[in-house]
């Protein structure tokens, strides 16, 4: 389904995902028959997506024109730009490219979907272009809250599309290796067509501190340590991590990685030569027991309060290996994500009830933002200075901040563009507009099942959720059409069925007479049959109790 | 049911509420045979209890207790402070105590309950002391988010009870009124036995911003106005809605009120002479038409981002009279309680696409908070110098701090009582200690029904919303033992039917054939029928789609 027509020596830039949204970022860049796909994010489902896991991108746009797709080119390795790859390389097994860290994150997360024999994985590095044909696709290095992070720089006949990707300009990066603003700033001298930048911190105000401040507070915080530290942060940091373990090693203190994504994420980034510990201040959390407690840190998962996570399951004492002890110092080394506040809460309080000491970013600075605030911002686009401007990666109102800030520094409003997902902005030299719109979406990823879940099935869960069911089971003779069993009641997350004997009786009641008041009548469809009993149950009910609980009537033939 | 053996002449405090929790305030306390409660508040269910309105604290004490107690002391007219009073109140009907505003809210709230009639309101001034018996109470003022609020002290033959209520210390209120330290630093002079005190904001450093800040930014922000101004804040604000009504009318502005609680409230409030606007300055939201846009600004309510509530309906055009319009200014005069930010940021979101301007405290300084930070705690302690001192109104981290807040003002750890909600605290002059617990816990409010849903019914509620449901029907024949009709298959929030008939298919085979083993087994046994075929199916489907709806099976005999 293409709902546009085109100018077929233009330059099309679609966002698949990512628009109007924090996650599930990809966006397609077109030109005659080659697409070029930068990121392939997972969504999180928000609190109405009940019993959903993952969301994905619709990428219908993409099957349609499968031929054309010449690869998938990823900013970094964090899940909102790399999650959806597994179940989109599924359906379209394009080349993927990526600085050697992403790539072996992604790695890793094909191999536990089994695909990774099947895939075709390109390592690049920095101001390396890929050339797809008549697109360059340019990899240029940035600074983010994890290692190896790029922005994305596509060479086209029409100019060049300049992405930020993820970014924030740290001008002391714990690895050395700063932003390179040399090349954005000569890309800015060539002319940029577009630039289609981070909204996330637009609101604000300022400059992002450096991550290398963090270690700051650690070396302080941990002098202090007379027990055990944990220290609870996102696996993808490597930076934190080895900042961490920096300040863990020099004060004598051996290293336990605790958590499935930390033992991963940490394996493959020292293998990789991003993590720098030696191999004998690394220990399993098995041999804790022969050091005391003032020689151990452990780094784990579940700084958000993930109930699953190592950290919650270390407060409510369901871990297998750690269990609290006397003077153990928790660090939650992370913001929470909005929704997560009280996750994050209860993994507090509960700490705090079993005696430990817990610091988190409410009472000191142990953690920073990996994305650009404004003066950051405001850097980027005076480098670049594009033509047009297109923020990404942030919901609207983010978006609507970036596009005031651009106009702020210059730009005409015009020449700003704050897409919808799926609408297709048309670019030429000296002339863009939005040109249509493809078909985008939401992919539910429920268990096992990959879109099987939609909004019928969610509008049910969410009224089960509401005020629970209740069937109403009845068997009709089907020579006299008169009841021979039932009505039989059945509830689930209705009321206590004790002590609403009453009320359930009553209900059966109301069934019987109106199913025989229908039979009475001649009425015999169980359509219809089936909706009178649903109404007449629904109305006495919602009298009653005010609830509305989804109530099902079923009637069996014998 | 009472877990404590007492010495006869001493004090006990019991909070039954707002301990390790954040609403559902509520404390007694007790002497010999006079029992005093100090607020009767309602707490919010979290996301895991689905489909309840409210939740109000269980009162068995109080009920098994009943002839004690003496009355119900109000702080302030706050929901989390009030909102149980309408249930508690028709169980046990004490005469209620509080100034003339948060009696006016509550009166409001007892006639839409329906019992005014029955209640006993006492309307009390500051410094005001009612003379229960042997238990003095005395009324002293503070500032807060809502006019007319007040710290609580209990004189007691074994030493004063000094309770803050919910308190900031604002030396430029609104209404000039400034908190009674006066009196607070009397009570210290003669001895505290005991402070409770507010650890809302213990985490946050420095001094709250006075209520009349927020006065200067309106200022600024009105002048730039050229369309209509909507502001959406707490009903209970009483002190902002004046601010922005004074701001409005210097600019020629009239005002409507718009949202039930915004015109219940602003109603009362003025009524009382707590909100001063003048009579032609109030407009009817009919009668907007008769001005032009920058002759209005709209005082409504909804902003938590409140599905139902105004601001959303007007966002999401769902509002039976007001719609957006061109130059809509749009000002959020609040803080996103932890947990609303999604809903807050989704109405801010739609109301940028809409074309509005949105001024939100990301943005700009229009909120402050009503609870006292670090350094205003700090003077409380130091004017009360109690000998015991007991944190509520928080989370147990906040309980924690605030702890730790008076420890290092001089307090013995001893000294300090952290209790859970129940525990019961004994004071004599020169002992304290906690000697008991008492039935507490909370009790769902769920439409009309007040605790018919309990654990089983959220945890069906909980599991239908995860997975959905699948019901299986069959009916037997009774005399043969024989499957009559059936096996059918419903299902609800589980799976697309239509692209699952496969699915569904084989599940009504293993069910037939779970039964049918049975019965050729000569297994009659309903209880065991159901259960084979449960399990049957439940190890089926998880196989298949790694799920696990609520399988329901249903047996009917004909």
């Amino acid at each position: 389904m293409v709902l546009f027509k085109m100018n077929s020596s233009s330059v099309k830039v679609i966002p698949l995902g990512g628009i109007d949204e924090i996650g599930k970022n990809i966006t397609a860049i077109e030109y005659k028959d080659e697409i070029i796909v930068i990121d392939c994010g997972a969504g999180f489902p928000d609190e109405e997506m009940y019993g959903v896991d993952l969301v994905i991108p619709d990428i219908s746009y993409l099957l349609d024109n499968k031929d054309k797709v010449k690869g998938f080119f990823i900013t970094h390795g964090h899940e909102d730009h790399i999650g959806a790859l597994p179940y989109v390389l599924k359906q379209l097994n394009a080349p993927v490219y990526g600085t050697k860290l992403t790539l072996g994150i992604i790695e890793n997360k094909l191999k536990e979907h089994n695909i990774i024999s099947e895939c075709n994985l390109n390592s690049v590095k920095n101001r390396e272009i890929i050339d797809v044909g008549t697109l360059k696709v340019e990899f240029i290095r940035n600074t983010h809250s994890i290692s190896d992070s790029c922005c994305i720089a596509v060479h086209t006949p029409e100019g060049i599309i300049l992405h930020t990707g993820d970014f924030k300009i740290d001008y002391t990066p714990i690895d050395g290796l700063v932003m390179d603003l040399e090349r954005i700033s000569k890309l800015g001298e060539e002319g940029v067509l577009l630039l289609m930048a981070d909204s996330t911190n637009v609101e604000r105000k300022g400059h992002s501190m450096s991550e290398r401040t963090i270690g700051e507070t650690f070396n302080r915080i941990f002098d202090k340590a007379d027990g055990r530290i944990i220290v609870a942060t996102f696996a993808s940091n490597i930076h934190r991590m080895q900042q961490i373990a920096d300040a863990s090693i020099s004060r004598g203190r051996k290293i336990v990685f605790s958590g499935r994504s930390m033992e991963n994420i940490s394996n493959v980034a020292m293998g990789l030569g991003y993590l720098n510990i030696p191999e004998d201040c690394i220990i399993n959390v098995d041999d804790m027991k022969n050091y005391s407690n003032n020689e151990i840190t452990i780094i784990t998962t579940g700084s958000q309060g993930e109930p699953m996570a190592a950290l919650a399951r270390i407060a409510f004492s369901n871990h297998r290996k750690i269990s609290i002890e006397k003077d153990d110092l928790f660090i939650i080394s992370a913001s929470p994500i909005p929704g997560n506040d009280k996750m994050v809460s209860k993994v507090i309080n509960q700490l705090f009830k079993k005696g430990a000491e817990v610091i988190y970013k409410d009472l000191e600075d142990v953690h920073v933002s990996g994305h650009a605030y404004q003066e950051e911002l405001k850097l980027i686009h005076t480098l670049v200075h594009p033509k047009y401007f297109m923020p990404v990666h942030g919901e609207y109102r983010h978006l609507k901040q970036h596009g005031d800030l651009a106009h702020k520094l210059g730009l005409n409003n015009e020449n700003i563009f704050k897409l919808d997902t799926g609408e297709v902005l048309e670019l030429e030299k000296d002339k863009a507009n939005v040109c249509g719109k493809v078909r985008t979406g939401k992919v539910f990823v429920d268990g096992l099942g990959v879109g099987d879940v939609g909004n019928i099935v969610l509008r049910d869960r969410r009224a089960l959720a509401e005020d629970g069911m209740l069937t109403v089971v009845v068997t009709i003779e089907k020579e006299t059409y008169s009841i021979a069993s039932g009505p039989d009641i059945i509830t689930r997350g209705f009321v206590y069925v004790k002590e609403s004997e009453e009320l359930i009786k009553k209900v059966k009641d109301i069934a019987r007479d109106e199913l025989e008041k229908c039979l009475d009548n001649k009425i015999v469809e169980w359509y219809v049959l089936k909706t009178s009993m649903r109404k007449a149950i629904e109305k006495f009910l919602y009298e009653k109790t005010k609830r509305r609980p989804n109530i099902i009537p079923i009637i069996m033939e014998v």
